[in-house]
């Protein structure tokens, strides 16, 4: 199997630096498309077979060295009784946002393999499929992340509620998202026991947060997660979108990777965070909308400020954009796979 | 006359600290909503005598230190030939976005008194009405900002045709911002010939570039406009939102005040910085949304952090609610006047 993934998530040296996409199975691809043209978006999660095949399509048609399950990090809302719909180009749309006490009481926390079933059975397909390929990640949002969409009942420019509950109510705040980090880690756990062989947290929406807020509502509750799945014997990134100014403490709530977005100068942030942690990125999306030679630059620009240092997990710094020619994606697979095995001194030549 | 905020902005020891916010003349006023609902934005935009009204209403209602000329970023436009409308909820709409090379040769570059007249109307009638009260900050968008709206013909999420633009016709883009930086340069100084006592320049939407595109594709634009206004006997703030990242670069492109939004931490980014230019900023907007008591502490706390050192203008993170209530932002401003007499020590305490 090629271990270069799980070995850079360990800080282990490395023949190239491996790479993977975030949303890498997705709406770029063709393939994809024609499965999702049948198929209503939560019906591809809900459904295993299919689940598992758009997971396998980027490493068949990019080369990508890791898989990452195809799900979505609301999921696992049903099981606390929290009804979700994805409206028709509008995201996600929940019914009975959380703001009282009364609603946070009212959440369930049940056993993930019982409130999301496919999700684990999809994982044990991949694991079958995927036997002597690349490593299979796991995922879920971060705890701010989903109790955004609790509370807000969907996306948001400006978190209103969510910091009229943190100024306002700070103690239903607390209570939910103590909820919240609780069905986080045991989802990601049981995905982990499940086959997932390394767990990345998505914190999207984190950024929205100045730093004392951060540190007092959030910071918390991503530490428990994190440290809950210290012992699980699987590597676990956390990326944190957006979070310039929260790295530092991103960093203190856990995880042997830390994503970096395309915001941030690569060797400017591994040097603050330190050369104890992996890093992951953190190519801007839109580059693949330039022309080969810009891809190529900009892959050779993000692989000198890494300078070889063992621990550098390539990918974009947010998720791959829906009209991406996939033949930019795949200059990027290659550029990074090629020039990754240059030294130090070629890659900073021109 | 209140000379609070020209001293700050100087670097000049105040009696306290000023304050005036983001947006204050705006839609959390009842007294704004009442001639809002008989014009519509652009007509109040373009009728000095109306702009003249509500740019005081803050100066009258909440006690701030500066007024801000009420306008919109994209007034320019129209005197460059690119038609802009509001559309009802959708924001700003341009119905000839700039995406080619004739596109950017058709843009006309015509003085501003020329092409803005109102602005300048408005400001001469708002020096009258102000006469020992408070100044008047005039304002711009930054060329990217500004640039962003003409090509993506609105807002954006992705600024998908910015970069590609920049990336796949490089030789287009910096056409383009010539052009835009010439119109801003110019616009700016009509405003300060009309009586504009300090402007600002709003790099709103900056934060979606990475460094080393921000270094390549708009430093240079914006340190034109700051150095073109450097002898003009008026202080420059430079507001660059989200861009935590590009914090040294945006005080490199010149300004002697840099505004920062609510994601930074007040000390580490003005230490960051160096002491020798002036900080504004930097609460949650939606502090406002909590209790006198969070209000407060977060107060205290921003003026702590700027540690009594002179150059401090207090100011939002980003713009005003317009959900605001406005009994809120009064507390605000008051605690802004008393916490700043305070000693380092007592703001330090609790």
């Amino acid at each position: 199997m090629n271990q270069e993934f799980l070995k850079a998530c360990r800080r282990e040296q490395t023949v190239f630096t491996p790479v993977w996409l975030m949303r890498q199975a997705g709406r770029y691809l063709p393939e994809y498309m024609k499965i999702r043209r049948n198929h209503s978006f939560l019906e591809m999660c809900r459904t295993p077979e299919l689940a598992a095949e758009v997971t396998l399509q980027p490493v068949d048609i990019l080369g990508v060295d890791a898989a990452i399950l195809f799900a979505d990090i609301l999921l696992p809302l049903d099981g606390m009784g929290i009804s979700l719909e994805f409206a028709k180009d509008e995201g996600p749309v929940i019914h009975n946002p959380v703001r009282s006490q009364k609603d946070v009481d009212n959440i369930r926390i049940i056993e993930a393999e019982e409130a999301t079933p496919y999700v684990m059975e999809t994982i044990r397909i991949l694991r079958r499929e995927l036997v002597n390929r690349v490593p299979l990640i796991g995922f879920s949002g971060a705890p701010f992340t989903l109790a955004s969409y609790i509370i807000e009942g969907g996306g948001s420019k400006t978190y209103m509620n969510c910091k009229r509950m943190m100024y306002e109510a700070p103690a239903i705040w607390h209570a939910l998202l103590s909820k919240v980090s609780e069905v986080i880690l045991r989802y990601l756990k049981a995905q982990i026991a499940a086959g997932a062989q390394a767990v990345q947290v998505f914190d999207s929406w984190v950024g929205t947060l100045a730093p004392d807020d951060y540190r007092e509502f959030v910071l918390p509750y991503s530490r428990y997660v994190m440290q809950g799945l210290k012992n699980e014997g699987v590597p676990v990134i956390h990326f944190a979108n957006n979070a310039a100014t929260l790295l530092e403490m991103v960093k203190e709530a856990g995880g042997d990777v830390i994503g970096l977005d395309w915001r941030l100068d690569l060797a400017e942030a591994w040097s603050r965070l330190g050369y104890d942690v992996a890093v992951q990125g953190n190519l801007e999306p839109l580059a693949l909308f330039g022309p080969p030679a810009v891809i190529e630059k900009k892959v050779k620009s993000i692989l000198a400020k890494a300078a070889k240092r063992p621990g550098h997990i390539f990918n974009l710094g947010h998720g791959i954009q829906k009209e991406t020619e996939v033949e930019n994606a795949k200059i990027l697979i290659d550029a990074v796979h090629k020039f990754s095995r240059m030294s130090l001194e070629e890659l900073q030549e021109d």
